[in-house]
């Protein structure tokens, strides 16, 4: 039961074929690359992985071979948040027997919750668990923002850690001051941007969905904040920069995220680009327009180039 | 394929034994309770049905036996929506099979989206749907408010109506303007206060929690809208008002809305009051005050009293 | 210190020929316009009157020639309100010598407040100031939304009534169900659209942006809604709509409220229509829009057209 | 016209006697306190100034007397933000005559504004201030968030930088990111806790309202950053998390963070803890609790200690 979380963790796309069936190739291809890149561990059926759109079939599959691929070469957490506990519960069995390391618990996302209503939640759902668990912080989703307190309850009821994807520094910060003591506690970073500082003063690592595609470049970060060389985190923080700009922010509304990021694995030829509905995946203009951004990143900055070495790129 | 919408729907909680078990007695007495009470339908698996917190399974029973229950007495809807569109069309093809009149459809509530992701999400999914659909627009809970526009666009796609739960009495007031030419469109009304102004000036009815415990009174009140009696419309309003303050406003927090209501109709004699995770029924000092309060309501107005002269409440 | 408010009571503009300088030729020909409207109060300086935009020299001499010119035909209200209580207490001792009828307090908006500091504010305030006072609630502006508690607070310092604006139907029902036993405190609605529910179910009248232009529209569906005449109701409805379609709803952003009522009644050959900074009145393209619908209005309507009847319009 | 922004520039309070009186020998030994503290510059009349509860005539007397004290020794930068530009353009003369450096503007906050609206305002006001100008995005009160595109344009109407007190990390590196080749344009943190991030990576300095009470620990830190001395950075953030939780968070609401400064000021003897309304400064109960943890964290913290070696504390 002693599962150390730190570092980069990616929270893997879910490559799909379509809206029930998954790119098992590319699913292979896309554990290799960033296995590859150094990460030191995987999540699955996070927001990235954009989890509740699928059905519990196509999710209980995707854990199994997931699982299954990664053959315990890094820790595995699987995020199992349901609206529905007993859809909670199911997940959660599926990743024990498969041979996952530990839980990611968000807040049930349907029905507007307070505090005490989800630590109440916590007290029921938690003993049911056959793995370790995390909090998984995501207001933008879920409506809730978990209060420090709120996580110190959670940590009372076995918490093995945190990711906090508010977005909020100030929170960040306050949740590692909060558990500096605690080493059994990680607090890891869901906001990219924040990786270095959040490392530098005691954050145990990130969840950067950008390590789908680039994992070297997240994993360099991450040692360069640990080792506290200030000129890497200043060099590669610039390129993570560009890489929000060029690959990111192409496209409309939220869903650019997703769509990007598979779009993108699609153009270095990891896995499939089709993205689940609600959502749909980028049409051709906005493809062309990150193939020819994606090119220009990887002939300005070899870290770049590093990535891809062994890629063939469309 | 021709429903009519109108006057009172009230939105069903779902009556349950435990987290996988219906109350199936309950449920009985439940739709006796309110078609004794003069309903002009039934709403299956809206948010006080807590569709978004009991399994697949339970879901699909449910509609299944209310419908054998109600047995075409009133037109029947059910709320389909879930974030996986394999989901909402499991429960589309429950609801068809089962003789249900029309589905309803809110915003998958996970993922943030825009007004135009919706309608490209209405454009995929509303032609596999077997059954003719309603828009159910409740931005507290999905984080997305849809505009009148989107609502238009809902309409060209085929969509015979909208429950509007925003509260938002201008934007109620703005889809009744925009749709008094289509007599195949019913605006109604998901805010019980609002129930007399928007049938007065064109609503067509109202999804009133309430009238799962006193669907009397709010067939009354609609009727006096119906029939622009003030006085009436007035006196009725104030009770309406008492309800919400006796109540809804026990307890604490959003939930206490689903607590409330199905605590009175276990006091009723009704149903059980279990509530699914991630929430819990009310403990007993807020069943008690619930209780004293509602036997207040009962000696204070005869028109409640009305409501429960063949049950016996506890 | 007997004032009765009730009826249409607009929020007068501010007519101005610069930054500095009154447009005392319009400001009488406003008044004398809604006056013949038949309105029931004016209200100087709220946020329609752009109080905030103007320097206090601005402010003083508009409450004393509006005074002047109003002249005791109807009850006069000045808004105060200033994020320094010494503007606050100037500006209640120049209405107090001009003639003003009672005050008008919002919060102090640029610190955030709560409920508790607001009310500490008004035992603070209120003592001092030289005649009765209502309450302004808006939100929007201020970001704080005066609880019905902060309001019964106000009624025991003696506040004599309130203005909502907060564009919340419920919250408005719930301050007139809490003072309907208190005949000494007018519920007074700041949202145009909601006129005819609120008075017919107990409120006291409203404060229309709209009543500068078309007095007489709203007197007369205040006059329906007080005589419960459901079809006048219905009709004048309509117009209201109409005009927040064709009038105010032309350009951008909040300001554009502002803009097109100054608009029009610079059309109508009442006053300039200068905005005072951080805004500028409209451009000519938009001027010229409002101009073409103002005049479809008047063709389509004739209870617009009899606005009118003594104006030219360019 | 060659001002230098950067390090540690305090948003000074405002010590005051009453509503209408300056507290001088308070203001005298204030400006000492963080001249000898080695501070970078001073900010007059910001949010902890209190700028906009005090009027005019006091703010103006206070830009005198604090220009006059400071005596050049340091930059001086001046709020005038009004939500009238002719109380804007007052402050600024008053500003200018008294020897500023340099004006800081906000947004005006009572009528909510879109981005191009600002922009245009920044058109129509820049050009008459008489001294340099800096932005200063405060959303929390002003209810506008400052795009990067808006502060672009702000530049090239001759900005020479920004003060960020949004409280949002990401947008205050996407700000250092967009003015990094500009030399001449200050990223200026107002977020104590991101004074060492925001320095590291190319920000400019802080305005911390702690160092009115602690100037040193916040010079220190400052120097800290800039010489990437991690341990030291390290350590004195703990001891501004410490001042955070100790100082800053006794009693309740946003006010307790300008009452606990001028508390703390008054308890180390520097001036008066006076606060205007619509604000009170603290109830004894709260003032002896700050008084004890201030004297608990000078026998923890050396650093803390240092600050007051001259000073005596009650």
């Amino acid at each position: 039961m002693n599962i150390d979380l730190h570092g980069i963790i990616p929270p893997i796309v879910t490559p799909l074929k379509n809206e029930n069936e998954i790119d098992e190739q590319g699913l292979k291809q896309l554990i290799e690359h960033i296995v590859a890149g150094g990460v030191h561990g995987i999540f699955l059926l996070g927001t990235t992985g954009e989890a509740t759109s699928l059905s519990y079939q196509v999710r209980k599959e995707f854990i199994e071979k997931a699982c299954l691929i990664i053959n315990n070469r890094v820790p595995v957490v699987v995020g199992i948040t349901d609206t529905s506990v007993r859809g909670s519960l199911e997940m959660a069995a599926v990743a024990k027997k498969s041979g996952a390391d530990a839980l990611v618990i968000s807040t049930p996302y349907y029905l507007p919750m307070s505090q005490q209503e989800f630590v109440n939640y916590l007290n029921y759902l938690t003993p049911k668990l056959p793995l370790p668990f995390l909090l998984y912080n995501m207001p933008g989703c879920t409506k809730m923002h978990m209060s420090v307190e709120t996580v110190k309850a959670a940590y009372q009821l076995g918490a093995i850690g945190i990711k906090d994807s508010s977005g909020d520094m100030g929170y960040l910060y306050a949740l590692q001051e909060a558990f500096k003591n605690n080493p059994d506690f990680s607090v890891i970073c869901g906001t990219e941007l924040f990786l270095p500082e959040s490392v530098t003063f005691g954050g145990k690592g990130a969840v950067p969905g950008g390590a789908n595609i680039f994992p070297k470049i997240f994993v360099n970060l991450y040692e360069a904040a640990v080792n506290n060389d200030l000129n890497k985190i200043s060099k590669l923080r610039e390129i993570v920069i560009q890489i929000e700009k060029k690959i990111y922010n192409i496209g409309k509304d939220n869903s650019k995220y997703i769509k990007s990021i598979k779009c993108a694995l699609s153009v270095i030829g990891i896995c499939d680009d089709f993205v689940a509905q609600p959502f749909e995946r980028f049409e051709k203009k906005e493809c062309d327009l990150l193939r020819t951004n994606l090119h220009e990143l990887i002939e300005t900055y070899p870290e770049i180039k590093a990535e891809f070495n062994t890629l063939k790129t469309t």
